[in-house]
């Protein structure tokens, strides 16, 4: 749809060998954008140097400039030229894990804040035509007080992932209400599809349940599960960060974007084993360490993603799962 | 009215050679407590070594400590001990200049934020039983949507300094709620009084009109000055301090703390020149660099504070301003 806007286009991707950043890398270069990724290669984040090769190749794509760097590392000439020279930045670099950020709160905040503090600074001095789409979490939200959560809801973050990407967010906007900056901030749901990291289990429950599945062990479901997710396919994630960049009524608007689709954990994982054939389900009780950051059931109000992007998800949870399956089955080893 | 639980009790006051922390500190001696202070004297910060001079003296209180270190320096010996053996941490230390935090975010940050990720993860792994009262601002609540501001206000920072005040109370609130840590948040409006910086422009508004009232020059009003505020003299937050900190009732819960008293910021310039005899208000146009950060009227809603702490503020502006200019004509070369 944004085909048009985006052909020539000097984008950058940060976090662009991870999950999300990978997907969208790849399809704005199916756009005709030209394409650079920056990425820090954090060992256990999502960057996997296999994710830049396209759907039925076996090599990562050439015209991909990859530049292996932290986004906070201004000083450096090849980031800054990068950073100087795009004319959209999608912005995804970042720790994900909600475990791994209780258990080092001073790593979560310089990867997720310090960093991007130090990047979107010289984004505001040197480029501040840029359009820069940051994708956030529903994390921010912590246990919601109704559902669907809209942008109006309440912040309270239950985990020091959710405190520093709200701190990015808050930057983002600041500088468009301050500099101009065309920032735009994606509160994203839970992601799934191909190219996530699925070897450990630091990316949330999508990735560990298609990875027991796909290795035909049993999938553990806390509690009941009957904890409610919006799950989002990355195809979806991506159409609708191209949308919110070649749109200047989202430009300095905060986004929640989820699904319509709403489905039990129980019943999310039953359908990823169905899908593969393969695996089960078992229900086990809630580990001390999860059960403290717990926040029941969630999904997002897109509403207003959809009044003023005209974006809309277009691909069911089963779809979603059975093309999730066949590009990990076709590249197991890639992602071991 | 806390005197008989604060006696023999060990405090630890970060921040403790500034404004409110020095005079918090002298207030704890008084009331019988250890004290030590934990300073990183950043020079244009609030840190003065003639704040620990008791009223009517004209030496520092020998019995209170000081260390010189920045509170995220966890592995000193000497901040290590003082964290790890407080009973109390009144949590103080911080930026508060708006502009400097937007002239340069990562520093705001890393003494913000960073430091006091460090910090708080010491207190939580080796002083999980510790209270801990952080000091917050009214800032993250940018212009507000309704008067007065509660605690239910939405959070939408309008500098950085915002963003990074609320990322560390949050942090305060979310080890309360994971690690039962006894933190408490309190977010203060416009507080004046003896022991704030003079010399420069990096506090707000009301050292600034002390300052030029005292040396016979003019007040200058930002437009027709009709934006009013709740001042808040020092005394009142100090004592509001130590009630949080002997509340149990109070910890886990964020206070705004402001003053049923509204002035307009001319009504102010106007008292401070009155009460000094000397000085002179003018109105100017607004400045560039101020505007983008203007947030209109504030005053808070200290309900929730005078409920759960049965605190109340208890100095009106006239009498308040009175002492503070009696405090600095004393000891004018002090705060030069």
């Amino acid at each position: 749809m944004a085909r048009h806007v985006i052909a020539g286009r000097r984008c950058l991707v940060t976090g662009g060998l991870g999950f999300i950043g990978s997907n969208l890398a790849l399809a704005l270069r199916r756009d005709g954008a030209e394409v650079t990724v920056l990425d820090a290669l954090v060992p256990r984040h999502g960057a996997n140097l296999h994710n830049l090769v396209p759907d039925g190749e076996s090599e990562a794509d050439p015209a991909i400039a990859v530049i292996s760097a932290d986004l906070g590392e201004v000083d450096r000439a090849d980031v800054r030229a990068a950073t100087v020279g795009a004319d959209i930045i999608f912005n995804l670099a970042g720790q994900v894990s909600h475990v791994d950020s209780m258990n080092d709160p001073v790593f979560d905040l310089q990867v997720n804040t310090a960093s991007q503090f130090a990047f979107l600074d010289l984004v505001r001095r040197e480029n501040a035509d840029a359009v820069v789409i940051y994708t956030s979490t529903r994390q921010i939200f912590g246990k919601p007080r109704y559902l669907p959560v809209d942008e109006e809801h309440p912040v309270a973050p239950v985990d020091v992932n959710g405190i520093t990407k709200y701190a990015t967010e808050q930057l983002h906007l600041l500088y468009h209400e301050v500099y101009g900056l065309h920032a735009t901030a994606v509160r994203l749901t839970n992601v799934y599809g191909a190219r996530q990291r699925l070897r450990d289990n630091y990316q949330g429950f999508l990735p560990i349940f298609v990875r027991r599945a796909l290795d035909n062990e049993s999938i553990s479901v806390f509690g009941d599960g009957s904890q409610q997710r919006d799950c989002l396919h990355v195809d979806d994630v991506v159409e609708c960060l191209v949308l919110a960049a070649v749109t200047p009524e989202a430009h300095g608007e905060i986004f929640n974007v989820g699904n319509d689709e709403h489905l039990s954990l129980r019943e999310i994982a039953e359908a990823v084993v169905a899908a593969a054939g393969s695996g089960r389900v078992e229900s086990v009780p809630w580990p001390a360490d999860r059960d403290a950051i717990d926040i029941g059931s969630y999904f997002g109000d897109s509403s207003k993603a959809k009044r003023v992007m005209g974006w809309e998800p277009a691909i069911s949870f089963a779809e979603g799962i059975a093309r999730t399956l066949e590009f990990f089955r076709a590249r197991r080893e890639w992602y071991r």
